[in-house]
């Protein structure tokens, strides 16, 4: 219930979110550290980033299958630098059944190891290549600051782990799914991203190559929004993961793995959300558009209620989520808070006036108050309400865009670096060395968020060290 | 690959089983004690089941959700009944981030207790009664005897947690939900199924009533394909879920859980399938129809691959799950023992003299060799198709039930009932005592499986004790 107003952005935007977070009704604390509960009005939203997301893989050939949850102790010791990784934040099963186990369980934390296993079982010739599976379903890594859906310690994802055999192939499909998250952050999420290489040092443990999408949130913080790993033959050697080829040589596949979590909601909120609560974008809106009928008396109610009946079953048969709010108890202004807290795109009022009229008010989300407010025929509204969605959408896209653009700065040198990264991102000449990357990192708290795959033409000089320098990066703070 | 036959059902129907679901790449047994990998094919077959029941769900007023997969050990103290149950069977994780936990997590059996945990701090009023949450995931009961699906230590369900104001809405979403696992089964899986009210002996840890749906199995035995259950106000008094109702007085809610698990799949499998491998309802089949087409050479290839992909685009425009099989590999015999091993519903051939007669063979997977195979015309192919898919359908259903009611018994005494019980069910009066229904599982290894609600008219004297009894049940061996 949205009695209580949030504090804004400006006053406290860490507590904005959690409040938004908790009144909205997306998510809970659990009685467990560090762990949420995704209610069903998150959960509703997460079925429709999955459900974008799952058609996609399925059309570009993948398939979905599920590993254990519980995977043992000794297989992340297999691969060096993944094990480096993982191990401070293992939770570990030592007991089963009643008894201690000889070997003990880890909750995955991620599940290339136990995956790669399989697959050196299922792999034997050229002919089972490639291999594409997703797992959907949950995680659990040990974090000590938690917040909900940006970090907390089990969340919510799909990880596809792919083998291939051969190394360009491999390369292909990482490339293949960061093409497919953005697209998913800009049609669906109206979220834009760039796409780009990580640096050595914020790479995925074990991998050759991560690549990233990174998006601005309203504090012009970054948030890497999804990833996707190219890991050579390193877990296909950990693992023996071998083929054999049409000259019947054996050899180790190339293999792959990406992720885009429940974090990707914590994303839609500080992108689009305002300080009377979450925006949600039309497209995964759990609810498109929510009818709030107006009357005070029987007579009143029975006329308005009808002709909302019918405009209910008129926008769902067109296929709109749409949500009859039809609550006595409480006030239509009250009715009108709680939807902006829980950010449906659309507002439709039915009173008597407008019976009189034939009209209806639709009032946006995107615009409160009188800018958002427009008064329009009853006929053929369905048409008029999926054309407004549409346009919600683009618009939330196009401001989105605009206030990330106007927030990444050229800075001549270091200090105007300092300076600058105290409220927007940088992109700026790097020499792609550790010390130059330190360096940033200690002076001014930004990280590098990624090399983007879009660059400028022509060379320049690290803003560190003044290196000639062939690519630029992003600098910026990070969630 | 399905290059080895299986042992026959007569011959060792576990080993027939066990082999079938490994060949048919259902699921592979994975690296850690008792817990299985779904593979593609399998989980392909799972979320065909699982988006039948989720529409269901959803139809009926439930909404999704997500809760923690590790629930403080505590949680399980608080209802003596549950926590009896369920002790011997936990995985604990001790250790997090590198140190002891203060207080033991359990790996998550099932989630009364932390829903009901969660649901005492959502419910205040009678305004936020019922809540109806699903969730979709998995849990872990560390059993010492598994088999693929049947019985694994982790296993993916659904579990269903309703809270509500009165006894009778709860009782009544029991039997709701009961109805829509018996409808799914009988229309989805083609598998009949009785109603009825579990033991005492038999119910589940916690419940003051637990429902279930029984099916017979091909070798007679009982497999149990969900259950529902009423707690009363058991987990409401222990978790104080409490709501106040309209004239202001603090009340315990009534609550409910229900599941159907990865283990129907099993019961798909025992139902249908035959000694060539599984067989699949066309309604759930992940692939409906399979096309082998063939052709020696070039010629014949170019010719017969034209009309092969324009059938297969006509079948897919049509909705039919329908796969290409073009492998070059293997011959057309290896093919068809392959989708006959993989229990594809319906196979098309065509070959240069299927072309000749513009017609194409259709082989039906539930009657192996000449009796199921037709030579159709290719005009109006897909009508013809999905005509035979629901043909399939109907035959898988009316064969099982005819299987089922003639193993049904009705012995006239304890002998007879030790001697029907060897190869079929028993339906018998029963006092209801525990004593009775001991001495049966003492005699003849079988359980009650439930006292269904649709009974016959009048009554009847105990099968054991010989006292009038009210009702009827079914004593069966059961897995």
């Amino acid at each position: 219930m949205a009695e209580e107003k949030l504090p804004t952005r400006a006053e406290n935007y860490a507590e904005w979110y959690n409040q938004l977070v908790l009144k909205s009704e997306l998510a809970d604390y659990a009685p467990v550290r560090g762990c949420m509960v995704v209610r069903p009005y998150g959960w509703a939203l997460w079925e429709n980033i999955t459900a974008c997301l799952d058609k996609e893989f399925k059309a570009t050939g993948h398939v979905n299958a599920a590993f254990p949850t519980l995977i043992p102790m000794s297989f992340f010791e297999k691969e060096k630098e993944h094990v480096e990784g993982f191990s401070p934040e293992l939770a570990v099963v030592t007991h089963g059944g009643g008894e201690k186990l000889e070997e003990p369980l880890v909750v995955r934390p991620t599940s290339e190891t136990i995956i790669g296993y399989m697959y050196s079982k299922w792999v034997k010739s050229w002919r089972d290549l490639p291999i594409l599976i997703v797992q959907w379903g949950s995680v659990l890594r040990w974090e000590l600051r938690t917040k909900l859906f940006l970090r907390t310690a089990e969340f919510y994802w799909h990880e596809g782990h792919t083998a291939h055999s051969t190394a360009a192939e491999a390369k292909e499909e990482m490339y293949r799914i960061l093409d497919i998250y953005e697209k998913f952050c800009r049609e669906e999420a109206a979220i834009p991203v760039f796409k780009g290489t990580k640096s050595d040092t914020e790479r995925f443990a074990g991998a050759q190559v991560t690549t990233s999408i990174e998006a601005m949130m309203w504090d012009k913080r970054a948030l890497q929004s999804g990833t996707s790993h190219y890991f050579g033959q390193n877990f296909a050697k950990a693992f023996e993961i071998q083929y054999l080829d049409k000259s019947n040589n054996l050899q180790f596949c190339e293999t792959t793995s990406w992720a885009i979590s429940s974090r990707i909601i914590g994303a839609i909120i500080m992108v689009h959300s305002d300080d009377q609560g979450l925006v949600l974008p039309p497209r995964i809106a759990p609810i498109q558009t929510v009818i709030v009928p107006i009357f005070r008396s029987d007579a009143e109610k029975s006329a308005v209620m009808e002709a909302a009946d019918r405009i209910f079953l008129e926008l769902k048969a067109a296929g709109i989520r749409v949500k009859m709010d039809d609550r006595e108890e409480v006030t239509p202004g009250f009715k009108y808070n709680d939807w902006e807290m829980r950010g449906v795109p659309l507002r439709l009022e039915i009173g008597p006036k407008d019976l009189e009229k034939n009209s209806v008010a639709l009032a946006r989300r995107d615009k409160p108050g009188r800018e958002g407010k427009i008064f329009v025929p009853q006929a053929n509204l369905a048409a008029t309400v999926a054309d407004l969605l549409v346009e919600i959408q683009n618009s939330l896209l196009a401001k989105a865009t605009a206030f990330r653009d106007s927030n990444i700065h050229d800075p001549k040198d270091m200090a105007e670096l300092a300076n600058v990264i105290q409220d927007g991102w940088a992109f700026s000449y790097w020499c792609e060395s550790r010390e130059c990357e330190a360096k940033v990192k200690e002076e001014t708290k930004a990280t590098t968020r990624n090399i983007p795959f879009d660059q400028p033409e022509g060379e320049g000089n690290c803003i560190v060290c003044g290196k000639p320098s062939k690519r630029k990066v992003f600098f910026a703070k990070a969630y």
